[in-house]
């Protein structure tokens, strides 16, 4: 069915259905959803647009996907910090000809992702777009005051880890660009690509842990260790050889000629955290993670075991 | 020259230039940003989206004045709940072959709209898009808790007002649209369209006055009136001849055959607050107002003084 038999106000009375706000919080309905502060606290706010043609293929992904990686790359970068979620705004021009059904599972995805995070939607714009889908997504977290985790903190010594393997969202993309045949290890793969699962309760520990630098995969740590270099003023050795890879990635790899620490390295949008710490705080920690090189003094990033450059993805 | 000399950093830095950012708030260049919190204050949030071609035309508009208006009609809503600036959030998505200049002429207006009402920009996404520009803003303010003034308020014998004129906006997007000459009295008209002053000062004025329900007019009051009426389960009479206008738009509408009171009932962007408290309140009331109205039973909204119908602009 056709979008404008529900009207702005149907449409808003969808997205609303189901939503579990918080008692003090007043959410969708006003010109401004309403938080209640907190002495010692801090709040957090991250936004990012997804624009049809740039960052997604309608063809490419379904609708449900699309709702969930539009929740789940925000609520990435509250994780990066080491903060908890409040909420989210969404914002969305569609186009003309867009079909209810196609919402209903646009909202199922933004949904569930957002209620397995204790992240209802608070707030959002609806309007049209004479052609292109175009949808824009901010949050809201909080934490203790003070304890936020951010890029400029990395010290010479410190370990750097991430807290999972990567690689896995970069080889379901090529799965799907290469339209390779769609097995359990492919679609497994697929699904690390278009639903990812932000780092909130690690990022919360770690931050808890008083780690120095944390962010969230999103380019590629070719890409993202260069910004806590940079932000820290210090240079980085990373070994190749002990960068982590799952053996569903490797295997896919093996089979289709992929070469597995390019798709780890500037593949990106893995939504692992990456972050530095020192050794003494590394033997405490019970975060699961990865230790892949160490912070050094200077400012270049050496890959060790290895003779070709990695960069991460590039936006413009 | 292109956007793409500058590259992703080079953009960034010239966003990030001349923002005063208020001290304890962190701003641009981690992965959130972070906002001290305080004990009997309360945090108000609001987002809009606007497209290239649904919201917008490159040929109509300058950057400056997009600039500018893409960061006041969400500090309106702001407004609209009687609340102050914390700092707004920024995203976009650029075309290919967007020059410099143009971005520089963007930010130009965002930023001394920005400054005027002391909202520095405190993050945001800059990315690309395939053809249109399409831009995000979510806005944060805060006020003392539970004095924010909802829909929801209004009680019958309230007197309605609004705190200026209305349809300006809409002549001077009449003015444009129908290429009508530009004196100086149509330039006041254009720059009423697209250089709106959010009434930032009068809305907490007139929270702290404690009226019952209070909106920014963005559609016309035809359409926004209906949702205060709605959100309190009350009708109200809105008396035509004592609708507030303009000499100049009077003098326009005169001169070209448009009728004043469809610029000024469905022409919306007005960006005045619309809100209805008691008799008793007027009286003591310092902000300036014209009452248009009293809230009465039932759920009709009657034109007294006309046999037309306005109903606002529709969205879908």
């Amino acid at each position: 069915m056709d979008l404008k038999s529900w009207g702005e106000f149907g449409l808003i009375e969808h997205i609303q259905a189901g939503i579990q706000v918080p008692e003090g919080i007043t959410g969708i309905g006003d010109d401004c959803a309403i938080i209640p502060q907190q002495t010692g606290r801090e709040t957090l706010v991250s936004t990012d647009m997804l624009v049809e043609g740039s960052h997604f293929l309608m063809d490419h992904i379904t609708p449900y996907q699309l709702g969930w990686k539009s929740a789940a790359v925000n609520i990435s970068d509250l994780a990066a910090m080491g903060g908890r979620c409040v909420g989210s705004f969404l914002s969305f021009a569609l186009p003309k000809g867009l079909q209810q059904a196609w919402i209903e599972d646009f909202f199922r995805g933004y949904k569930e992702l957002s209620a397995l995070y204790d992240c209802p939607l608070l707030g959002g714009d609806t309007t049209t777009s004479p052609d292109r889908l175009c949808i824009n997504v901010t949050v809201l977290g909080e934490m203790p005051s003070g304890t936020s985790v951010k890029r400029n903190g990395a010290k010479v010594g410190d370990w750097i880890c991430v807290t999972g393997p990567l690689g896995d969202s970069a080889a379901g993309l090529q799965h799907i660009l290469q339209q390779k045949p769609l097995d359990e290890a492919g679609q497994w793969l697929v699904d690390r690509h278009y639903l990812p699962r932000p780092r909130i309760r690690e990022g919360m520990a770690l931050a808890a842990a008083g780690v120095h630098a944390m962010m969230d995969i999103s380019d590629g740590i070719g890409s993202d260790l260069r910004h806590i270099l940079k932000a820290s003023g210090v240079g980085a050795e990373v070994d190749l050889r002990s960068i982590p890879v799952s053996e569903v990635m490797q295997k896919k790899c093996a089979d289709f000629g992929w070469d597995p620490l390019e798709l780890a390295l500037s593949g990106g949008e893995d939504y692992e955290l990456l972050f530095t710490l020192s050794p003494e705080q590394a033997e405490q920690l019970t975060v699961p993670h990865h230790r892949i090189g160490r912070i050094v003094a200077g400012n270049a990033l050496t890959w060790v075991g290895g003779a070709k450059d990695y960069v991460g993805f590039r936006h413009f």
